[in-house]
């Protein structure tokens, strides 16, 4: 079996193929990075004409990074993905409080999922940082809440669930607000990888090298 | 905004979404399990023409699962998704070292991933068990050449790496093979969230109870 084995070969390649899905797009150098990394990620070129990014989420997105902001996610895959080492270089953490016991307890209380009640239990603390959704609609939902009726101001908002029940309804409610950029991806399309690969490629515009 | 924020009514309603886009392939009820829960994870339909289950993969996965067997896998985001409280009830445990710095240095010394650097240092640690291939075509790639020249037997190799470079090739080598029982997803899309789906449908066909 003959096969690319070089990691930085593999990932120059699938660039290269990927690119001539990106044109006529319009898309800008940073945009580009960060559709490609989508794609690159999914395995998908259908991604390309759905992929939305806000004109001032990526310069919102890095400046928040240098500034040592935080990352609040949804799920721990999308925690998993994220490169914490490079996040910490530029002094930011992330976090995930999926998994605590209170927010088991709270979302049981509450009759709702788990990761919508991570989200409300965050609140505040997310006001300046960028926020990571990766699974679950109802998390985007709540965010959005957050923004609207509490004043929730984040530097970007990254909100690619997935799923057949609530996800494309989330990710436009996303797309119309006005107050917070944003990167989304339209339809029931979406998941961990995809908000991973939004926030990698986001850190690697500033910093080319991986580790 | 109204949308639906309780979690056993989010996946029933998922799942009656999906099922009119599994008739007429022919699937049992474990396989529908298997396909539908790709489906619900990736949100992309796209997916049921797609996915190949090796008629006896289930249940070697099955067997192999009550009987004790660990999962191996290639990257940290199939570890942090597979339900792992569910998989300790039958014995087993989740096993990934690709983030080990000893796998980094062997990986940089054969100019190969660290993904196909970690699974052939588990070698026939595999045996008997289940592996989960969600990212890396090295990785399958170094899987089917374990089992070819090495004599490697695992359970079951759920094989569903994602991209443009070497992800169709080796899936397609791993359908081709006679040996192993398997489940893959032909074309370049995949990932750890359609890997994990496939191994955690697996768990729940067994023990329907998620915790």
């Amino acid at each position: 079996m003959d096969y690319i084995k070089q990691p930085i070969e593999i990932e120059n390649r699938s660039m290269e193929i990927i690119a001539p899905h990106l044109q006529g797009l319009g898309l800008d150098e940073a945009a580009t990075k960060v559709f490609s990394r989508i794609i690159h990620a999914s395995g998908d070129v259908g991604y390309a004409p759905l992929i939305h990014i806000h004109p001032r989420a990526i310069a919102a997105a890095q400046k928040a990074l240098q500034a040592g902001c935080d990352i609040y996610t949804d799920v721990e895959m999308v925690r998993t993905g994220i490169n914490k080492r490079k996040l910490a270089q530029f002094g930011g953490s992330v976090y995930c409080q999926v998994a605590e016991p209170g927010i088991a307890e709270a979302a049981k209380a509450a009759d709702i999922t788990r990761s919508m009640a991570a989200m409300r239990a965050f609140g505040h603390r997310m006001d300046g940082q960028i926020i990571a959704i990766g699974n679950a609609p109802t998390a985007l939902f709540e965010v959005l809440r957050l923004v609207g009726e509490e004043n929730l101001c984040p530097a970007c908002i990254i909100g690619i669930p997935v799923g057949f029940v609530g996800a494309a309804d989330s990710k436009k409610a996303l797309a119309e607000q006005q107050t917070i950029p944003y990167i989304t991806v339209e339809g029931t399309k979406g998941g961990s990888p995809i908000a991973v690969a939004a926030v990698n490629a986001i850190m690697y515009l500033l910093d080319n090298s991986r580790s």
